[in-house]
């Protein structure tokens, strides 16, 4: 690993010298300032898969899950798939201020530049902007590989770019300009983002494995796998992390699933991974998680310090429903509730990890990011297949490119 | 089945009997009427697991998950766990119509009346609602089993009431007030919902299996658990369905995850489900259930209808990127992914079935859900467990509440 960052760019690895890359974070930072300026009512973020779900990820654990909700200077938008109701609604969010003097920043991003439902929202975001502002390729931004189709047609019109290495593969780009442009246009703060993972990248290329928490990490997921659990549960006890969640299951799912070895022996190998909320989903799942087969392993997230705390307040009567909460902190009951879970996992040889950040902030975040990235890579090499490539994605997407060139 | 609806709620399959319920449906809709008339800005749903996903799913399939974002006259918010920053946003957002003149309707949900997490969030809400509302009481609504303890504090607090029937289990709930108070209160036709869910049971509880489709679904499935595909994935291509697959989760979660069977023979049997959604996923699992393990059987959900629809707009340049799409809508855009991916699920031999949906109304909903109920009872039977127990989901709570009462 130490070697792969002194390769920089040119290592299949690429991804873990990102937080090295200063003279990104200065590109970056100068189109954040300049959209800044325009002081957008909304940004619409165009992209799916590895080009979004690292900014869900960071931008709800930093901002929440009800930052839209609760009337920031700039709201986000996120058009993935084109669900026509989805798109539709969006359309409509972002024209009253595009009707009066507000503005709207468009981020479309492809690493390959041709994603079809990428390409299909942009063309219908940019048409509606372009309807209101004659200068609209002022509030365009394309994020690419150099030299894409899309770079060039960027460059054509007159939009800004930002580049994603070559080498860095969407599901390990959320530290490049992918998730730094519009984290930084939202106000997080992308060098302590990158700051925390730098951290956690150096203690995870540690060359002694038992110095280094990626790596043992990985070692306990492999030989639950090979023990035959089949699925990997990352129960996050802290709603606004659940798209760290979804992120985590790309990651886990594109990386590790996979048809041929390294050897390229048909072995269809894989994890499935799955995320469940704490408490909300002991509501829903522990019956199964306790009580159901023993092919899971469960890796526990919390949170030691959360953004605020409060009181039960000890109303009259409801000491009669539940006494042992009165008066006390809804963190200490989630806390205590997590450490009942654990008790329970326990007692019925659940096997689990636990992780706890220290708090929401972009450098945790950045931290457990880089940690889950690394720790991916080692348990790819641990099942001897390359956790860089997907190429059994293709298959669906030629059958929806034959079926559409027909219609 | 026949037999449950003639025994009506004294049987375990009593959630069966609720769409014929008129006269819960007319108490629903005088509380309905009555709260309306306050003109709350906001509704907060304060419950969690079969208390509140049910009441999610719908309302995010038939109003959309922008519904909050699009400025409609009654909001709504869900405290389901103990996060304090979750519940602190929920504090903050309805602080506003507080101090002016807007106003706040709470429905506080409980089927035993004493859920930890639902009665500290409770009292915190109604804590705030008090300090603005001498008459706060009017603005409060206690869904519980008649007689719980949280039914009898209502009663004696001056709340309105309305109950849920003994035999219904949170998680076969969504029908009965649970769902249909907050429901119809945001202006979904709860009549139209149940009407689609008798239309649906009435069609589920057919005695030639040949005839039913619950009875068919759960058969194939079944098979295909035999067969040692320990994941069920409800792969949903529509944006708006992600809280029902939620709401299945726990459904199939709790039914069938057990530790006994009912003979009392320890089998800790159980299907894990997950949910997918389309093309979304498509960018982040595709690899895995394409190249990966044989350890699922899948679900495809589409809407044949969706509310509105755009066209690419062939913007000049664009071809280049993606020639196919160019001038097309964007339902015919998903339908052809999803077409794409069925045909690359059948030709690696991937096993599925498929719903399609006529549209999102209230009616194709409360069938969608109905059957899936049904279903589920189907495949306990199947599987030779008590669909309507959770016993092992007491091992945590048992250690959450002796920690919380040392604390």
């Amino acid at each position: 690993m130490v070697q792969a960052i002194s390769r920089g760019y040119s290592d299949p690895r690429a991804s873990i010298s990102l937080p090295d890359d200063k003279d990104m974070l200065s590109k970056v930072r100068h189109i954040v300032d300049d959209k800044s300026k325009l002081r957008p009512e909304y940004l619409v973020v165009v992209g799916t898969g590895g080009s979004n779900l690292g900014t869900i990820a960071v931008q709800e654990a930093v901002l929440g899950r009800l930052y839209n909700q609760l009337n920031p200077a700039t709201k986000v938008l996120y058009a993935d798939t084109t669900d026509s109701d989805y798109i539709n609604n969006i359309l409509q969010l972002i024209e009253p201020p595009l009707r009066t003097d507000g503005s709207v920043v468009v981020n479309g991003i492809s690493k390959s530049g041709t994603t079809t439902e990428t390409i299909a929202n942009f063309e219908i975001v940019l048409n509606q902007l372009r309807r209101y502002r004659k200068d609209y390729e002022n509030y365009v931004v394309v994020t690419s590989d150099k030299g894409s189709k899309l770079w060039d047609l960027a460059i054509g019109k007159g939009f800004d770019v930002l580049e994603i290495p070559e080498m860095v593969g969407g599901r390990y780009s959320v530290l490049s300009p992918v998730g730094l442009f519009p984290l930084g246009l939202l106000g997080i703060n992308i060098g302590q983002l990158l700051e925390g993972a730098r951290f956690a990248r150096d203690l995870c290329i540690e060359s002694d494995v038992e110095k280094n928490p990626a790596a043992i990490c990985a070692s306990i997921q492999f030989l639950h796998y090979q023990e035959g659990r089949n699925i990997f549960d990352l129960f996050l006890f802290s709603n606004d992390l659940e798209s760290v969640g979804k992120w985590h299951r790309q990651l886990m799912a594109e990386s590790l699933g996979k048809e041929f070895n390294k050897k390229r022996k048909r072995v269809n190998i894989g994890i499935t991974p799955t995320v469940s909320i704490g408490s909300t989903d002991l509501h829903s799942m522990a019956q199964l998680y306790l009580g159901g087969p023993y092919d899971k392993f469960t890796s526990f997230v919390s949170v030691e310090q959360n953004n605020s705390d409060i009181n039960v307040p000890r109303l009259e009567g409801y000491a009669e429903l539940a006494s042992e909460i009165q008066g006390k902190s809804l963190k200490a009951i989630m806390d205590a509730i997590l450490e009942g879970t654990k008790r329970a996992y326990r007692k019925d040889k659940r096997p689990f990890v636990e992780t706890t950040l220290p708090d929401k902030s972009e450098s945790s975040v950045g931290q457990f990011l880089q940690f889950k990235m690394i720790e991916t890579i080692y348990l790819g090499y641990l099942l001897n297949v390359n956790p860089f490539d997907q190429p059994d994605v293709e298959s669906y997407k030629k059958e929806t490119r034959e079926i559409l060139s027909r219609k």
